[in-house]
This record gives structure tokens, sequence and C-alpha cells, in this order.
């Protein structure tokens, strides 16, 4: 079995076996989600005492099984899953899923040992191998999934990410802001599919075309430099390293017997790759959603913000400033364009923030002022702010204000095609983040990148435009 | 008048005129604001055409009014203001809110003209003015606001905000975590009372022990300076500074006519105060949060985290390093005790971090192992992790667990008392960010500070530290 075969067989498996189907057990879980995410091949839920779930019958052991079986997802104690791991080989069983914990991350020799055995089982057979301590494969094509409210659909960005609880935060944050997977895996321990392996599958993998990959450390550093380039050269790759502090490596080698490598090595790594590096999970997610929704990069740092709010927007300027960007002075034509469709300038701000008093106008006149800004050759990049908490109405009847500013931010973008970003900030409580998702949906939607603040947007669209520099 | 008698009237009148209370007018926000909040004084809505607004009759002029009126809160355009506070003086009233824009941050001769004007007659009759510009008070205790959906309890920190969206934002963005406010004001131009002028009279208000102040400019460097250090002597003090950046500094003077001032000047402010300087608003809150729910600091940097998840963990320990501050490695008897309450190491990680399956253990085991910890003499700051979107199970399903951990964490905080905050991160989603509010709340009722990240809240902590540290 070559090495492709074996990972469509952890994408795309026609029958997946999952252990340990005991009541309330992680196996009720994982069998439960090939139900609810729609997998359309055989499903053998296994469990010593036999017995049925959701209508299911429960098979003894994975020898009962008539037909063939491709994936296996072993949710059961450490100690018996090098006997699994040969049943299911002897079975044909392609490749296995370990979410089971209890190896090398223990620290003890006994876990040590059992990852040992284990990977000797899987070189022995061929059998491929993900985790152990894992959370597995998110592939909504496929009806694979390890957690539940993912979205449904699929998309082009591949996820790797050593930890599972990472994942489950960065698919769902991603997917509130437009981003959508085509695989995403949590390794684990990394005993036989590695990090290095993935990238190096999805240097080829057509459904992808944006990869995002969170790692503890690495089996092969050479090896892993040789792909991380070879990857980043035909498609960006977002990296986050955990463990990059001297206490956060001990804290990565006791959570997944990662060896997390000198800061020096890693820096190496990146200079001589594509690759962009986050230093946060939040940064992660901001620069797939730049990435995605901005295509074209500003040609230059020249911005101009337009929204509603003094505070704000002296605030935003600081921002742009810390982050090296430029606040462009208008040039008095635009300011004269701009100040033709404003009504009156109390309390307004017609230079560079502009403060906009948005509700005194007509709507065309709303569309012009922001047209006024959007084609000025004087800027690269244009930045919507939408801050939520820092109006006066109750949030019900404000945020159909906000929408009724997007809607036309959204043409006037469309027609004008200037790197465009939107900031939905000042987000002071639980309903305003949740009224946000809405706002934000119609964004990505719309195929517009939405931040929650002016400093993160430009961080992200900053390493943007460096990822496009020419080298 | 005296200055004293001047602040009751902004603080405490017992009758307010509002002006300008047309069909969908800020008048007739700022009447309803009164009714709203429960404002037990006489109110007066005025408006020349007369009429009547939620069954109040609407006077034509301040002249008609019969009884005395201690404070008018002004929203009629600009032009007016001169003849409306001249006839106020005359019918004895005291101060005045001027909402309206329109005066000196218009960068025009006739705003500037006017502002000067406003500020003659102030001057001519005693009354006092805040704004113009601004949103004025909010002052829970009197029925006083100007925007809804903020508190109706009142607290011990006071709010100056020299924006009003900012005011907005900042208010329900602490009600969230918990921080009431005794007064709040937003000043705008400053034309008569300034941000120095509140700081002087917070000194010795005595029901705040708590000052937050959002400054772009002071009106009168080397007052300011003395006051503030004055005020910070006495309560804690912490500003944040817009308009920092040379950029930001063009945008404050267009928002709110302020002169920034240069960063050596306000650095040289600073350091003669035990202020604490912040950069952003988000950063405004975690030391409101933290001033008011750590009353007393960590005594030094050695911190133990506990909660669920790997990867969450291996992050917080790289952002507890960058912050300066260590994660303890725990003693052998530590280690031991906390392992005789764990069923099993499988995917825990029981150094520090610790990464604690809990649900595998009794309650009483669970509050032990939380116990060991934070007595353990080996740590001055105990963090716990509550990250809210890394888990496999639907959220609503999740919830009570955190909030379970929740309990028991406040019951063993309770017993021990040593310094505690908790981290509720990885909130994902809208969703999520909703269900932390609950939680939120439950944290600052039993008087523990909430955060949203590690790095955060150590930011925040190592201020305090800072604060307390002898001079």
């Amino acid at each position: 079995m070559n090495r492709t075969d074996s990972f469509s067989a952890i994408f795309d498996p026609a029958s997946v076996a999952v252990t340990g189907v005991s009541p309330g057990s992680a196996g009720e879980r994982y069998t439960d989600y090939l139900l609810t995410y729609g997998f359309k091949g055989k499903i053998y839920p296994l469990r010593p005492k036999g017995g049925e779930f959701r209508g299911m019958k429960i098979y003894k052991s994975i020898k009962d099984v008539a037909g063939p079986v491709d994936l296996i997802i072993c949710c059961i104690p450490a100690q018996h899953v090098p006997d699994l791991l040969r049943e299911s080989a002897a079975k044909g069983v392609k490749a296995a899923i370990l979410h089971t914990a209890g190896f090398s991350e223990t620290g003890r020799r006994e876990g040590q040992e059992l990852e040992a055995e284990v990977v000797r089982v899987a070189r022995a057979t061929g059998m491929r191998l993900v985790g152990p301590n894992c959370m597995g494969i998110y592939r909504p094509r496929a009806g694979l999934a390890f957690a539940y409210e993912f979205p449904r659909e699929s998309g082009r960005t591949a996820l790797i990410c050593q930890s599972g609880g990472n994942s489950n935060f960065l698919i769902r944050a991603a997917a509130e802001r437009g981003i959508r997977f085509s695989k995403a895996v949590s390794y684990g321990n990394a005993c036989d599919v590695n990090e290095t392996d993935l990238m190096e599958y999805f240097i080829a993998d057509d459904e992808t075309d944006l990869v995002a990959a969170y790692i503890e450390g690495v089996k092969d550093g050479p090896r892993f430099r040789d792909v991380l380039r070879r990857l980043s050269a035909v498609k960006p790759v977002i990296v986050l390293k955990g463990g990059a502090t001297p206490a956060g490596k001990e804290a990565a080698a006791s959570h997944t017997a990662a060896l997390a490598g000198s800061d020096a090595a890693w820096n190496a790594v990146f200079s001589q790759s594509r690759a962009v590096r986050v230093d946060t999970l939040d940064e992660m997610v901001d620069m797939m959603v730049t990435f995605r929704f901005m295509p074209v990069p500003p040609r230059g740092k020249r911005i101009a913000t337009m929204g509603v709010g003094g505070g704000v927007s002296v605030l935003a300027t600081d921002e742009c400033h810390n982050a090296g960007f430029l606040m462009a002075p208008l040039d008095e034509a635009v300011r004269r364009d701009l100040t033709r469709n404003v009504a009156s300038d109390a309390g307004a701000m017609l230079s560079n923030p502009v403060d906009f008093p948005f509700w005194t106008m007509s709507e065309e006149h709303f569309r012009d002022a922001i047209r006024t800004l959007m084609k000025w050759e004087g800027i690269d990049l244009f930045l919507f702010l939408a801050p939520l908490r820092q109006s006066e109405p109750p949030l019900a009847e404000y945020v159909p204000f906000v929408d009724y500013q997007l809607s036309n931010l959204i043409k006037v973008a469309h027609e004008c095609g200037k790197p465009t970003a939107v900031v939905i900030n000042f987000l002071a409580t639980g309903q305003s983040w949740l009224a946000a998702a809405g706002l934000q949906q119609k964004c990505y939607e719309a195929g517009l990148p939405t931040y929650h603040s002016t400093a993160s947007a430009l961080k992200a669209i900053g390493r943007l435009m460096r990822y496009h520099e020419p080298k």
C-alpha cells in the first residue's frame, strides 16, 4: 500500500469501525458524529459486550464484522490498543485514528513502550495511524468530524493541529468569520502520521489552497524544513508554534511528548520558507481570513478609515500608526467631495479618519461618500469601522443601522475593487458578539474580511503584504 | 456659587430641563433616559413648538417653567446655545450639559468663536458647563444616563471620558465583568468642566474608590500633573491616552479639539504619579477588574494554572513566560497529592500547567486537587483556565460543566485566600461569548476577577503588582 492509499483510507473511508461504544463514552460520540455529519459509508460500532446504539448492531469484535473496514477509530484504554491494531490489520483495516491517550505524553516508561509497540505493529502491517492522544479527522465532505457544532459545508482551507482543543477552537472561530475546511487533522502525539506527512499531502491536494498549522514539535527537522518550503512555495501556509518559550516547551512535552526545538532552529526554518508565522490562535484566524478574503494585497500602507465614533477613530489612528500604516491626510478635492454629501459637520470628523453622521444623509449620499474615499488614489486600503456597543440605542435597534451601512459598503467595494476590510469592534457584551456574528456573515458572504479590532486587522494585512513582497 | 455646588447640580440635580425635545431627536432620548433610569426630580422637556412627550407637557421656553431648574441638557443646534444659556442663567439654572456638537472640534472659525462665547456666558453667570460635543452624565443613583442598556445599580468606580462612544463601550464592557459606577462623565471638548476638574472632584468623592480616565488632551498641563499626583496618591487611577501617536494627535484635534501634548510630556506626568497607564480600552477594563477584584496582589510571580485542554495549557505557558511570570514546577509532594486524586493520567498533564480530567473524579476529589495546588506555598497566584469552545460537546451541554468547575473553584478560593483569577477564553462564537457572560457574573458575584486570555490577565496583574511596589 502506498502513501496515497493510506491517506485515502483516512480522509475518504468507505467504512468505519468505532471501538469502545459503551454508554456515555467517546466511542459513542464518535459513532454519533458519523451519523450527525452524514457519513455515507458503512458504520460498525464495536464493544466487547455487544448491544445496540442508535438502532445499529454493536459488534463484539472487529473480527465479527462481515464486510471490509477501511478505518477504525480507537477509543479503548491504551493497554488494549496493540491487540486491537493486530486484529484490525488481520482484517485488512488500512488506517486507525487513536483517540486513546495514555502513551508517551504521560512521561511514564509504560506509556512510551506502549507507543513504541503500536508503531511496530503499524510498520509491520502497513497500517497508518493518526494519534494517539488526538481528536482525528474533520472532513465535512466525507461526513467525518470530532466534535459537535462544526460547519457541515466544505471549504478550501486545511488545518493541521497537534492539539485537539485548539482544533475545536480554530474550526469554530474561523467558521464564524467565513472559513470552511477541506480537511482538518488533530494528530496528537504523531507516532506515525505527523505534521510533515500532512504538509506533504497538502502540497498536491486539489481541494486545498490554504494551510494552517498548530505545531508543538516536529519529529524530523530537516525533512520538515524541506516540506514546509515546498508547501509554502505553492500555497499560503500559516504556522503557530506552541511551546515557543522555554517554559512552553516543557508544557508541550507533557502535552504531546513533543520535542519543541530551539527558537533559533525554528527561526531558521521560517526564514527559508514563505510560511507566515503567527503568535496566537486569534492571529491565526485573522490570517486565514486575510488570505481567504483579500486575494489582492494593498499596494502600499496608506489607509483611510470611515465609521461612526470619534473616540473609536482616534484610537484606530493610534493603532494604525503603531502598525506602521499611514492614515493618509485627505487632499482638498476629496475633502470637498466628501463634505458635499454631509448635511452638517457638527460632531463629525471630515478629515481622515472620517467619522460619519450617516443618519443625516440619504442612502445615495452615503454611498457617494464611501465611493469618494474608496476611489481616491491617495489610499491603498479602506477600513470600515463598525463599532457595536459605543452607541446610545439598544443593541437591537442599532444593529439594523450597521447592517444598512454594510449593505452600502459592500455595493461600493464590489464596484471599486480597492482592498477593503471591515472592523466590527467595541463588542462589549455577549449580546453584541452574537449580533456581530450575523454582520460578519453578511460580510464574508460578500467576500469581505472582518476583524475585531483595527490593530488585529492591520497586523494580519501587514503580514499579507510581506508575504507578497518579492523575495 | 462655589465649585462643590456646581458639581452637585451636575451629579445630583433636583430638577432637569431638556431642550430640543422633537420627535426622534436626542432631546427625546435624553428625556427618556431620565424616565428609564428612574430620575426622581422634576423633568421639564423644552421645544419652541411646545406639545407633549410621554404624557409630559413640553414647555416652549425655559422661561415658561414655573419651578426652579438645577440642570439643563442642551440638544439644540450650536448657534442657539449662547442665547439658551443666557436665558437659563437668568432663570437660575446652575449647570448645563452641552450634548450639542459643532463647536471648536469642527476646526472652523465660527465653531471656535461660538465655543468662546459659550464660555464667556458661563464665566459671567457662574453656570458650569459639561461639553460641548459630549454625552454627559451617567449616575445610576441619581437616575441620570446617556444611553440605553447601562446597569441600574451603582458601584464605586468613576469614569472620566473625553469620548462619548468610548464611554458607552467602557461602561457596558466593564459591567459585563462586574464593574459598577458611581459616576461616569463624558465631557467632550471640555470648554469649562475638564478632566482635571473632574479628577480633583474625585479626590474627595466618598462614593468613589477607583478612577478610570480616557483623555485625548489636557487644558493645563502643570495643574493636571499636580491633580493626577494627588488623586493617584489616595485612589487607584487608570489612564488611557487617546491620540498617543503623532497621527492619533491630529485625529484627537479633529475629534474634541484636544491639544494632545507630546509623548515626553505625558511620560513625565505618569512617572510623577501612581496612575497606571494602559494602551487599549480592553486593557482599561482588565485593569478596573483587577483593582476591583484582586485587593491583595500576588507576592511574587510564581503561578500555577489548572484547566481543561493541553493545547490551551501549552499556549498559556508561553503567554505566562512572555509576561514575565514563572509557571512553577510542582514539587514532588504536591505532585503526589495531586496524582492521588486523579483516576488516570491518560491525556492529562500533571505537572504545571495542570490539565485536569475532572470528569473522571468525584466532586470532593476535584476540590481536593484545586486545594492542593492553591494552598501550595510554591505559588503566588492561581489561574483557573475555563476555555469555552475547545471541547467536543454542544455548548449548551458544556457550559454546565464549566459552571460546576467554577462553583468548586470559588469554594476553595474563598477558603484559601490566595490571589486567584479566572480566564474564560477560547470564545470562538457569539454563542460562547453569551455563555461566558453568565459564567463571568458567577465569578464576579463571588469576588473573583475574570479575563479573556492568560496574556491579558497577566498583563493586568503585573501592572497591579508594580502599582503596589514600594516606590
